[in-house]
């Protein structure tokens, strides 16, 4: 069977982030690597006493064929989380699917012809490159700015590049942890409204805000769009719960990708989950990811503060898992993951998160995994290793 | 965003089955139109002890993100079971994906480019052909006898076409129940070693067998092949588990693949099956299963041969949940299937289960998912409807 395969597999590198995350396996490694939520934050007791409930009084819908759409109860729940963010969304309009990755992956497959454009943000989530990229579009990115995106580039590649689908993160974006602003939300919704475009939004972070104001979806100033939301951040990951919100016609294709992909989503866990949304105070729990998160963040900040060189950048994220560095010009961060690894520290170099002309000094540090004695100790020998490269 | 969706969209019709589906929701309707199993089959009271195992002492493990290979003990176990059945395969060439159908979107990922032929049985599993058919391959039919592929048409075919992909379902194939005869498998094994070919065998009934003897996957006469296998008829296929066992560099491909569509699968359910497979007494419980469709299935033939007319034909499968019956010439199926509705009994026509040139006056009846009484009175009612068809 070689050279056999298709050729949008050429075009795949394996993830680099893949392989950090087999070293970091390691429990003497002290990692800022992964996109792990705390296990901590995870809701064991009330998701043990709702599958309890599933299984004893509904394994046999439980464990049977179920509708590729998803199930319905947990369906008009999402439906109903939204509508109290101001977003009125039909349940009809809602696809559940394996964790929003896979909500890239049909999202790929529905619309993509090999070469179409994919604007993306500049860094962007490096597993949607790796989604997209297998349908074999050219990417073209727009750097982010403090308040998101940068709108006069944004606005002339529109214009030069036609692309057919814009993937946007507008919640303490992964890798860089920006939010987009008010004011950038509404003007990028009126931009699109002129534009012949799928605009996608993902927003796994959203409920993840630990200080700052709510901000509404950008879907809000531009109904026709498609929107990704996920569990994983709020529930847990490993179970794989996302969804779609996209229009009638949209989800007839989704629906029909998704029969072919899989089939439907895993149901147990779909009632798992609808029983926990239903039968908890899922707000209460919420504010207790919140607060660690946010304490977790602040130690990172002040460890910062006090290890890194006055040189170095970094944002201070509202919200989400992550922040993003920048080192001095001229110091690679793949140089410093080298060294951090000695001392046993690991992050991301920020590489894997361009879709073109990557920059080399940039890294990306996750905080809601580690503790507060992980993380002064990590940043501390981050902080000297840097300083052993800009001595040299 | 009208016009956008992808040329692949255009080529893949709605499942007809999903809509007949839809119909035989309504519980006055005697359904042999499903490929359910019988929820009678679910081990529920062990997977809910299982299940309360993992949560109880492996919570943070279970709920937390996983390896997109699969759960490392889950794939020992399974490479366990190959070797009771003479298979030696090591864990490492085997890949947990969401379900066996999404074993057939990795496939179509990895190797299909647009134009490739794609070699299936005739009549053949209909989400293959929509779950290939998303990637656009040209389809090409070979058809079945009753002891496995026709090996004349095989062989002009494989020297005219030049399929890439060869996808075969060997034991109590869907739709039509046929199994493949141990020289057929190794006449196919031999002829297959000449070729540059993917040879896809998917097994989902192979442990399903309730009469006849074992025989050996066609892989154990073609070492370098894919296979495909599902956890959907033994344990439960709510929670969608299925696995790809592949060489080397497939697997490599295989692995990007399923990582850029949904990073991995369910943790928590993999560590559930786990947990049944090694603490329960499996083979016990696959015997319970297989005298009961051994019964619906004596009793589907013993009414058809004593409902339907004479000229009626149809297959006498040996395991697996489905039966094919060929009406005479002349005689639709659709019709039929309209005919049947009226009296509140459904089944498959055949039609959607050819990638050419459909036989319309075939129809699918799956015996596993009705008790006797149903099986009784609805083939009762098919056989009359029949008849009043023969008299038009």
């Amino acid at each position: 069977m070689k050279d056999l395969y298709a050729a949008r597999m050429s075009k795949i590198p394996r993830s680099f982030v893949r392989e950090i995350l087999k070293v970091t396996d390691n429990p003497e490694i002290i990692s800022f690597a992964g996109g792990l939520p705390n296990p901590d934050s995870f809701p064991k007791n009330e998701i043990w006493e709702s599958t309890d409930d599933v299984l004893k009084n509904s394994a046999s819908e439980a464990l049977q064929y179920s509708t590729t759409e998803g199930y319905e109860p947990l369906r008009k729940v999402i439906a109903d989380r939204y509508a109290k963010e101001g977003l009125k969304i039909n349940s009809d309009n809602i696809l559940i699917t394996n964790g929003s990755q896979q909500g890239l992956d049909l999202i790929g497959k529905i619309f993509l012809n090999r070469g179409d454009v994919v604007m993306v943000e500049r860094p962007t989530y490096l597993a949607a490159i790796q989604s997209f990229g297998l349908y074999e579009p050219n990417f073209l990115s727009v750097p982010l700015v403090d308040d998101g995106l940068d709108i006069d580039v944004f606005n002339k590649s529109l214009k030069i590049h036609n692309p057919k689908i814009f993937y946007s993160i507008p919640n303490f974006q992964n890798p860089t942890g920006i939010t987009y602003s008010l004011e950038k939300r509404k003007l990028i919704g009126e931009i699109l409204k002129q534009e012949d475009i799928v605009f996608v939004e993902d927003n796994p972070y959203g409920e993840i805000r630990f200080m700052g104001e709510n901000l509404p979806p950008i879907k809000c100033f531009l109904d026709d769009s498609v929107l990704l939301g996920s569990f994983s951040k709020i529930v847990s990951p490993g179970i794989r719960l996302g969804w779609i919100v996209a229009d009638d016609e949209t989800m007839h294709h989704l629906i029909t990708a998704k029969q072919a992909s899989d089939l439907h989503t895993n149901i147990l866990t779909q009632m798992i989950v609808h029983r926990y949304l239903t039968g908890y105070d899922v707000e209460n729990h919420l504010e207790m990811i919140r607060n660690m998160y946010k304490m977790q963040r602040n130690c990172m900040i002040e460890m910062i503060k006090k290890y890194f060189p006055d040189n170095v950048k970094y944002t201070e994220p509202e919200g989400g898992m992550f922040l993003w560095v920048t080192l001095p010009e001229g110091i690679s961060s793949f140089e410093l993951f080298e060294k951090a690894l000695d001392e046993n520290v690991a992050f991301v170099p920020g590489e894997a998160f361009y879709s073109d002309n990557p920059e080399l000094n940039t890294l990306r540090l996750n905080f809601s995994n580690s503790n507060m004695e992980k993380i002064e100790e990590g940043i501390k020998r981050i902080g000297i290793a840097i300083k052993n490269l800009e001595s040299k």
